[in-house]
């Protein structure tokens, strides 16, 4: 299946149809929100886990000796060179306040290589994309995917940067987040895997954020890359294991944005 | 057609069907985009104009004596008893960078007070609607209206709190902001009037922004006050005029949130 983009997009749709009816039989509805972290406010739901668990079922089923990290449940098969990464629902504060910018992640790493990624908004009805060997692509509610560009917008002056929020960043990292976005001509805040599917479709310009988890990049790494954009940390290596990361639409662009988040 | 809560709800949905033709079809694709102001930034897109041209066709044709305030071309008729508020494109930064947050909002005000109104966000397929004498309503891509109500939440320390961008206070609002934010569970930014369909459909607990038009807000308030919740300026007084705006889920949380945006 890894080497069938036709076959590996069909069990995309599988596995995100599983996660969406555990996450949007859930959304907008009273929660028991769980608190993960003894202190701070890091809600899980219970679509988060039952997400989680529907795409793991799915995964050993059909392909047994892959290896599977998500955010709920941690690794299994380690050593495999195929391995899925998932966030079941990335923007777990988004999604308890009803706002439809959270989705599903689920990428794929060969040799710790992104390699394939789905990023699925069930609300909106958002599917995007990225498989090997062509173009990532949005469809949206079933409807015929349609290639996603990002944008070639090459001066920060003249660029549109997101982040989730602009006091979530540690001390060392925030000069260099305030430097960037003084930079910009717009800033939005709020919206999470939302705002790389911008990037990808060539909506806004550039995403910055730290302190992601794999599971928080790795579906969309693909997606933004195979648009044309580019994806690293704030210091221009891989940014495949998470960490401090900026997506840009274009390489230019990048370049500039790297040079303004420099210490 | 005031008087009567079946008819005025069947001429919001002609009014935002002729709305959302000249929004949507604009939505995510280039734009020429103006800017109203001669410093700063404040886009207006062909779609905001046009969009507020066929809603003003619509009430010239069906209430010639009616009084309409807009965003983009201005007062007509300002003694009428029923005056229409008009914003066709609420959060147009969030317009412009794909994400659907945005919003026309509608909203119907008799001797200066509100009277009915709707926010409709044609991309998700939500239609907000408060209508005289009922509870007010989302329906969901055509599908029938389902009663909105606020949240109990009684407590500061327990809320949810939106607002569009903590860096758009003027200096004199700001600490007062502040303090608000300060005392709440959770904050989410980047909205617009998305965020105050999320208070009245009970998602989030308040939202707090300032500087705001009559036609920011006008559609809102008897959308959120139909289902429990309480709109003020952050002095108490009537925000129909826009300025400072509080809304929240209900009186308690209201007078709680208003003693912390004390000056």
């Amino acid at each position: 299946m890894h080497d069938n983009p036709k076959q590996l997009a069909a069990f995309f749709d599988t596995l995100c149809a599983a996660a969406a009816e555990q996450t949007l039989s859930r959304f907008r509805l009273p929660l028991d929100i769980a608190n993960k972290l003894d202190s701070g406010f890091d809600p899980v739901t219970e679509g988060d886990r039952e997400a989680e668990k529907a795409i793991r079922a799915l995964l050993k089923e059909h392909l047994p000796n892959d290896g599977i990290v998500g955010e709920e449940f941690g690794r299994e098969n380690e050593n495999a060179a195929f391995q899925w990464i998932i966030d079941p629902i990335d923007g777990t504060r988004a999604f308890i306040s009803g706002i439809p910018v959270w989705g599903t992640l689920i990428g794929l790493y060969k040799d710790g290589v992104p390699y394939a990624g789905v990023m699925d908004q069930p609300f909106t009805g958002e599917r995007y994309v990225a498989l090997p060997g062509s173009q990532p692509t949005l469809s949206l509610r079933n409807s015929a995917p349609q290639p996603l560009a990002t944008r070639a917008t090459e001066n920060l002056e003249a660029a549109t940067l997101m982040t989730t929020s602009p006091n979530i960043f540690p001390t060392d990292h925030k000069p260099r987040y305030d430097a960037l976005e003084r930079t910009t001509k717009l800033v939005r805040y709020g919206c999470d895997c939302y705002a790389y599917a911008m990037v990808a479709s060539g909506q806004v310009d550039m995403v910055a954020e730290s302190g992601l988890s794999s599971y928080d990049i790795a579906a969309l790494i693909p997606i933004i890359e195979g648009a044309g954009g580019v994806v690293s940390t704030w210091d221009g290596e891989s940014a495949a294991q998470g960490g401090t990361v900026l997506a840009s639409a274009n390489r230019t662009l990048h370049e500039k944005a790297l040079k303004a988040l420099s210490p």
